[in-house]
């Protein structure tokens, strides 16, 4: 489904990681149905990269993105990002830290202004920025302060057959009870019930949410946050007209009998959500931040520092981000004169 | 795989619940590979269920479990244990309780005196049970108790082409950091090492060891337990000559590209444990009681009181169970002569 406007905007990440491999290798991929997209990169980097691995891409710079998809089909446009340092595989170097915010900044800006379709980020290296003085957790606060959206961000990953969305994510798991309330289930719940009407074109959306304790809770012999938080929030979700079933045991909830009862799965934690996620599909697998006023997915890994440089790393991930940003802009384009109320 | 000795000794579980029908389905479904077994309970409600749902099955009453391989092939062999109430199915009742415990106190019994092959146990109603004074947090607590076990047991929980052991089991998920130390996680390590080799036949087991946090712990930014307790632990395995891998996230660890490469996995919690078995096969989970003097197994599955009696329950996994507890009884059977020193 190829939007008929802009192309996709896709970021740098971190330069010492696997990012300019699979970037190269989704251009490869293209065919028909690839959405067009342009690389907010070093182009010199990305040619020397292409020549070590031996990947035919013809790396062209443009400075204007409404050039790129006229020459997708014969090139990579690239709307240059000069680095200062030159990369060295697997090793980040904080001096690049500015190139790879900035990347960040300008596509948000571009996709902001509607010059791009939506915004597709290559991993970045937290630890790697924090030390240049980055100081949010990570892509998704960032991209929220970008876009001053009103209300918090959620993070949804998707593959074939299953959507999850973590209601809590980089917590270390011993702080998780204590950081699950009513109100945030309400809003992860509300947000990914927008998001799957107006982002997948999912008419009237089932959903669940998942226990937070073994047997969800045991009618309260193993925890009581199911009674006293996440029940009744999910009540709160369906007085506001959500179809939500829960707080259903975690481990009886993802397989292939019970999946294709509901569009989304509301995890509480991270491995929760990402467990069954990545069991299930390991390789397509993408990471869509719900409820901002841009459309932006990544592919659901790291930088993978250890391959990077090898012409090992698998780009299926990226290239179904790529797929389903352009699905999700072309929907909120269709949708959009018919929801000026 | 028959073993030549004794049947194996399958308990009645809350009458209230599924056993008896999954019972007599795991009767009715026997072929040459089925392993003889007989159940220890009511044959009175035993042939009602049986006549309720069309079942045809001969309830033969034996006074002695030598006489179940006999007749297995003709009948469904039961050692008698009358129940005092009539069962409804779906409403446990208290009364029933010292007949439910006595099933499982005479199977251990003809176990450890050699005259079960090993022991099934079809579920508990925990609630139940308790309301009439049972103290144990399950059945593997009883167990141990009743056998006599000098260390603590571990649960195995095993599918085709994965095998998990939860190191906390049925505790609320806020209490699961504070319960995990170098102890436990070293002791779940050894019993789980063992019982690959003595009883799933692995001269050289392969496991690997989840994190508890995130991303396992990102550096210690998401978390110290990786650092602070599990590294320590796997370390303490390590020189104790048991190939150990880890701590590793916990998401990455169950794909399909990567399971083989584990004979088991120590998981940190419950869930962690059971939602990627139960999200890859969630009709042939079996649970193995590792680290007991006898064979102990059980269906993955709880006591189904809301489909209890309408023939809707799948013995699938009560099948494996029985299946997997005589592979490992004949192999505890072959190994014990060599197993002297």
């Amino acid at each position: 489904m190829t939007p008929p406007g802009p192309a996709l905007a896709l970021t740098m990440g971190e330069p010492a990681g696997i990012g300019a491999e699979i970037t190269l290798a989704a251009w490869t991929a293209r065919d028909g149905r690839t959405p067009p997209f342009f690389a907010i990169d070093d182009p010199e980097r990305l040619r020397r990269q292409a020549s070590a691995l031996g990947v035919a891409a013809d790396v062209r710079e443009i400075d204007d993105p409404a050039q790129a998809a006229a020459c997708f089909a014969d090139a990579l446009p690239v709307l240059p990002e000069p680095l200062p340092v030159p990369v060295v595989p697997g090793s980040p170097d904080p001096a690049n830290a500015p190139a790879i915010l900035s990347s960040i900044r300008r596509a948000v800006a571009v996709a902001l202004a509607g010059r791009a379709a939506g915004v597709v980020t290559n991993p970045i290296h937290k630890r790697g920025l924090q030390a240049a003085g980055f100081g949010h957790p990570g892509h998704t606060e960032f991209l929220s302060e970008l876009t001053a959206s009103r209300s918090a961000p959620a993070m949804m990953l998707a593959c074939p057959g299953l959507r999850v969305v973590p209601v809590t994510v980089h917590l270390p798991l011993r702080a998780v009870a204590g950081a699950l309330s009513r109100d945030l289930i309400r809003h992860h719940g509300e947000v990914t019930a927008a998001a799957l009407r107006k982002d997948f074109g999912i008419a009237r959306p089932r959903l669940a949410a998942a226990a937070l304790n073994p047997h969800a809770g045991e009618e309260g012999m193993l925890g009581r946050e199911e009674r006293d938080i996440i029940a009744p929030a999910l009540g709160d979700l369906r007085a506001a007209g959500i179809d939500i079933a829960g707080p259903l045991p975690a481990d009886t909830l993802f397989h292939a009998e019970r999946r294709g009862d509901f569009d989304a799965v509301l995890c509480m934690y991270h491995d929760q959500a990402l467990i069954p996620l990545k069991t299930l599909d390991f390789r397509h697998g993408v990471n869509i931040t719900l409820g901002l006023p841009i459309v932006r997915t990544s592919p659901d890994h790291g930088t993978a520092l250890d391959i990077a440089g090898q012409g090992k790393a698998d780009p299926a991930s990226l290239i179904a981000a790529l797929g389903l940003a352009a699905e999700i802009a072309a929907r909120r384009g269709a949708a959009a004169p018919a929801t000026v109320a």
